[in-house]
């Protein structure tokens, strides 16, 4: 055995060591595994025996650092990074600004197309040599085209021929963070904040690192640090030299830090007696406020407010609308650059169906705003829900910004205790068709400004991050992060697709894993629906936690927050009509859509009870009646868990222990609380239709009075 | 170059690129670094060619773990473990019950000698080869043994000669996790709570392995999982399932799990109308509770009550003694082997002085308690302050087991923001004279029985563990927990020596960097003393957070909560006078420490405005006026700090740069912290004098009002 072997199995055996050390999570999907498809290291050792980088910034020092990092990991030993190019084969990275090589390869046409963040990845041959070439118009643009060339080959793709052309379609993605300054996270499930601010900005913890390097690996450019129920001492100066350290972190990464605003912050930090959008004063503060913001954080991003909404306060207080009040803080912003996100998520307690509130409010106010104000509206009209049909805001504003919000955290998908890929849920709300140009204007393309020429273009997620070692608390809610920003980046990709490179980055390229646990993960959000609220039905969860089952819920301060509200069932029927017999929100949608929706004999049954209150004999489609269907939905639920974890113990020893036993033990739980979810909603619809439970189905194994009582005595941790 | 040689070097640069990579302070004092003194690494691997453990047991398994990753790490290479005895020279692991080898080699006499969980290390010469023996009467006492004997190692000492004989001095040594059920932690300064309440019983973290890892090295015994401000729901069926899961994991460590206990739990969770300790009713739903609860921890160690002490209910609501309400519940655990640990933290709101209070209440039922009670007394008469007088109670107990409570967790030290090394204060709390018994009745030995003949003994540390990757917060923070348990099981031990082998073990064996950083561990309590409350002051804290100063508060629902009530300062002096002239508690301590305490003149001076009112111009040892001396004290707190961070920056470069760059930053907060709080103290205090600050001080950057304010504005993360 030669020395240079026995090097080669002593790097290899203490590179497993390491991982299996390691196998926390903590790494996501930047594992940077040495390649384990022997032709394929081949190649790339061949191919990449130098990199060349010239310039100096301090993005172009994580360039240097990541495809090192990456290289001398996934290659097993480190490969030269020089600022000249020689005659080897060489991995080239630059802007022409900074590179004389990339600046003489005849880029320019390519480049131009591409923006300031996009990248190209292709090749070229130099004086007789082939080397590969991340070119970019901006050092950002780099880091992106880094961590895509990177990918290459954490997937195991041949970089032989290589052509690829990458920008984002939209311009503001951003996560939000609904983080307090006590670090308590509302609806985070994964640990506390990740800001500590009690010791910002003298203590820069790594892990705000690893955060910006996470978001940047995907194209996250944007982040609101707080909640949008937001605490005014936010914006204070001790608050703003914490978040201004953070800022710079976070900068060379292109992560831009934004701010969730209260909307009373002139009378609660400022010491004015009003914060009337109109009075001068405050006008003024405002003005002021976002000056000395600016001074802090030169690139700051702007303002998320969430206004007259859930008690917050908002220019309705002082009879203004939500343009006046969103344009005096836009104007403060505008002159810096900053921008405006004005959530559309408002409803109030005595209208007769929250789905039109949002439309109802906001449609007449279209052309009103100012042009550096974007209306941030949920992906569906009530909230997050685990099927809703698209908020028909989305194609009726065409002169006011719109951005899409979606839940990245599982407020309403079993927090980071169940198994839910969003992937399938996302691809749906964006790919909703709301036909307001005609056939093919979805969501994603009235967002990305594809309809409406939109001035500002932007999406955001709710963040499901935290201090959990493996930063989501599900192994696999990090999938939710990683397809989040994936299609923030690129909306015409699959879910499947994401899920596929997800799953090899983050665990293994076994097909005996791959192939079963994707298709495990693609069921896994209709297994959701189905053990909570089939044939849509909505919001029939406990309130406040939002954990657990209540569809009986009836008496609260607010009828919105009921859950009969919602489902509407009694001894006749069930569902919320909302034809022009009932609420009539179904003519906020095109015509078009409307046809879709209002005969419940053609309509997609996921969205039935959606739109109609129908009675229990209904004869759907499969020949089942409407609560024959309904309970056998539930119990379909409960199966599909049950078949995940089937799934899950059959890859038992192809990834690391430590992450098979997490997940088996949380779809433990998952099948428990389905059954909980299925047994309570059956037993609950049964005591109004009076109809048996379908032969062939098991009986609940308790009675309704049972599951009634552990709505209140069944505790969830709060985290 | 060999290849053996080759082999060495690659395995101790891979150590080495290891060790960089994980230096997150999540492997504690337990890192197994290779040992870096050649000699000494030499001797270990000549002397340690085999480890022999015959048995089998789930203790015996994490001690055939322990030994194999700690000697795998230490000497670089892995040792063959055997059950067999062979002629090289071996470690032998073993009770004479379960291993021939140790039962032949003449230990019974010293065996005798160290009860259930003591162990020895020695040596025995059999068939001409000399062994290494670690033998103990318990699967336990082996694996105290083997964290013993590896920390030889890792302290670079020689195991040439071995002859260690060690056994706890108190039986119950216990962490009190002030954990609450939603994962907050009171008074928890590193992240929440261990306990992920929410996936329990299903997920079993790899934490609570860690957990109980750590604490066996050190010898802790046992764990109250909830807060003794404790939520009935913890004592259910639901939760009992979940903490049997930890007591399972924990066993095998030694460590029994114990749970706080609601008074009222009767009525909250049982349905009665009453928690009277004499209804029949309520002895039998206790009775029932606590045979349900060893139904799931068979080894449960019992409870833990605070009881008619800050809105806690107790027996006194019903008019019942503490002993008629702790009698209850201590004779419903009694046929288990359960003990109840009943606090004697209790004050009410009407008394003249909060000092006596404990005393009074407590020694009249001296004798009145079961023998399976043991009252738990915090080390001083108030409430954990950065110094106390020891606890009247100590010494006057004769016939009621009484235990210590320390608190580890920094609430009134700079939570994990500020470095304070705890082994100086729990030093001076265990050394502390009663002369209850004439000179030497330390309070040490009241609690270990030695003076009382106590049928229980046992100390109680209330954790500053969390989820925090490095467990504490502050990296430092980990050394009050390693003391605190190195205490509990032998409390001659000194703060120093305690320091230097935990600063070796978690950082480096360089020094220059031991000898400087010992250093300022050993004065960081003094400091934190001085520029908080010198000179005797106490409690001088903003109410409820307890993190800056507020010495001005004087409104509150209650007085004593107010720091008036305890500085007492007016325009003639300050102090809190506990002679005879004023409360008179001094009455409640022995002649002895009367005289010690009563005379001002006389008196040691730390302890000076604990007992005495005294004026402005009082002349102190130093020839300094009393406001002199006060306001140069609090200056030199400030220096002090600044003298830990010249320290700190002194060893750049010795350690990883991760913990020192965490620590370094840690030291500026703590720096402009003191600063805070000598300024708003001393301007507070020069309000009331009207004195001049010395000449040579510099002036207080701000106002008062500025101080004042900042109280309220200033806003510190809970977490």
């Amino acid at each position: 055995m030669s020395r240079l072997v026995l090097l080669f199995i002593l790097i290899t055996l203490t590179a497993a060591s390491i991982n299996a050390k390691a196998e926390d999570g903590s790494r996501l999907w930047l594992r940077y595994e040495q390649v384990s498809d022997e032709e394929m290291l081949e190649q790339y050792r061949s191919l990449l025996q130098e990199v060349v980088i010239q310039g100096e910034s301090e993005t172009l020092s994580i360039v240097r650092h990541e495809i090192q990092k990456g290289l001398t990991g996934l290659l097993g030993h480190s490969i030269p990074i020089d600022k000249v190019l020689s005659q080897t084969q060489s991995l080239i990275i630059g802007t022409p600004a900074t590179s004389k090589v990339v600046a003489s390869a005849g880029l320019d046409e390519s480049l131009k197309a591409i923006g300031d963040e996009g990248f190209l990845v292709t090749m070229k041959k130099m004086e007789g040599v082939t080397h590969r070439i991340i070119a970019a118009n901006t050092d950002i643009g780099l880091l992106y085209g880094v961590f895509r060339f990177l990918k290459q080959l954490q997937l195991h793709k041949s970089i032989r021929d290589l052509s690829i052309e990458s920008a984002p379609r939209i311009k503001h993605r951003l996560l939000n963070h609904w983080d307090n300054l006590d670090r308590s996270v509302e609806r985070g499930y994964a640990g506390l904040s990740l800001w500590e601010w009690s010791t910002l900005p003298e203590y820069k913890s790594p892990r705000y690192v690893d955060y910006a390097r996470a978001n940047a690996s995907i194209g996250i450019n944007g982040t609101v640090l707080n909640n949008v129920n937001s605490d005014p001492r936010m914006m204070t100066e001790q608050y703003l030299e914490k978040a201004s350290a953070l800022a710079d972190i976070f900068r060379p990464y292109g992560i831009k830090v934004y701010l969730s605003a209260n909307f009373y912050a002139p009378m609660r930090i400022g010491g004015l007696d009003t914060a009337d959008p109109l009075d001068p004063e405050v006008q003024q503060w405002w003005k002021e406020k976002v000056d000395q913001i600016y001074e802090h954080i030169p690139d700051f991003g702007g303002f998320l407010v969430k206004a007259n909404s859930e008690g917050q306060p908002g220019p309705a207080d002082y009879g203004r609308t939500h343009a006046e009040g969103a344009n005096v803080l836009a104007e403060a912003l505008q002159p810096h650059g900053g921008i405006l996100m004005w959530r559309a998520f408002v409803y109030s307690a005595d209208q007769e169906d929250r789905f039109r509130e949002g439309y109802d409010e906001f449609v007449p106010l279209d052309g009103e705003f100012a042009d550096n104000v974007i209306l941030q509206v949920k992906n569906g009209p009530i909230d997050f829900q685990p099927r809703e049909p698209f908020h028909p805001l989305f194609g009726a504003l065409p002169k006011t910004n719109t951005m899409l919000e979606l839940q990245v955290t599982q407020e309403y998908f079993g927090f980071s205790n169940h198994l839910a890929y969003m992937g399938p849920l996302y691809e749906e709300a964006l790919q909703s068709d709301t036909y307001v140009q005609g056939e093919g204007s979805t969501v994603a393309k009235v967002i990305d400004g594809d309809l409406f020429d939109y001035k500002h273009t932007g999406i955001a997620g709710v963040a499901n991050t935290g201090t959990d070692r493996n930063w989501t608390g599900h192994p696999f809610g990090q999938a939710n992060w990683y397809v989040y920003g994936r299609m923030a980046w690129d909306h015409s990709l699959t879910a499947e697709k994401v899920a596929d490179e997800w799953l090899r980055m983050t665990f293994t390229h076994d097909p005996d894993f791959v192939e079963p646990v994707k298709s495990m993960m693609m069921k896994s959000r209709e297994a959701g629906v189905k053990y909570r609220n089939p044939l849509g039905l909505t919001h029939l969860y406990a309130q406040g936690h939002h954990y657990g089952p209540a569809p009986w819920t009836a008496e609260l301060s607010r009828p919105d927050w009921t859950a009969v509200y919602y489902h509407r069932a009694d001894s006749a029927g069930i569902g919320f009509d909302r034809t022009e017999s009932g609420s009539n929100a179904l003519e906020q949608y095109q015509p078009s859509v409307r046809a879709r929706f209002e005969n419940p004999e053609t309509m997609p049954e996921e969205y039935l009870l959606w739109f109609h209150h129908l009675p229990w004999d209904f004869k759907l489609n499969s020949g089942k009646t409407l609560w024959e269907e309904l309970v056998h939905r539930y119990y379909e639920g409960v199966t599909m868990v049950e078949e995940m974890q089937k799934t899950w113990n059959s890859v038992e020893g192809l990834i690391d222990q430590e992450r098979f036993d997490h997940v088996q033990a949380l779809l433990e739980i998952q099948k428990k609380d389905a059954l909980w979810w299925r047994n309570a909603c059956v037993l609950y619809f049964q005591s109004l239709s009076g109809k048996p439970i379908p032969a062939g189905l098991e009986k609940p194994a308790h009675s309704l009075e049972y599951y009634k009582k552990l709505e209140h005595t069944k505790h969830y941790a709060r985290f």
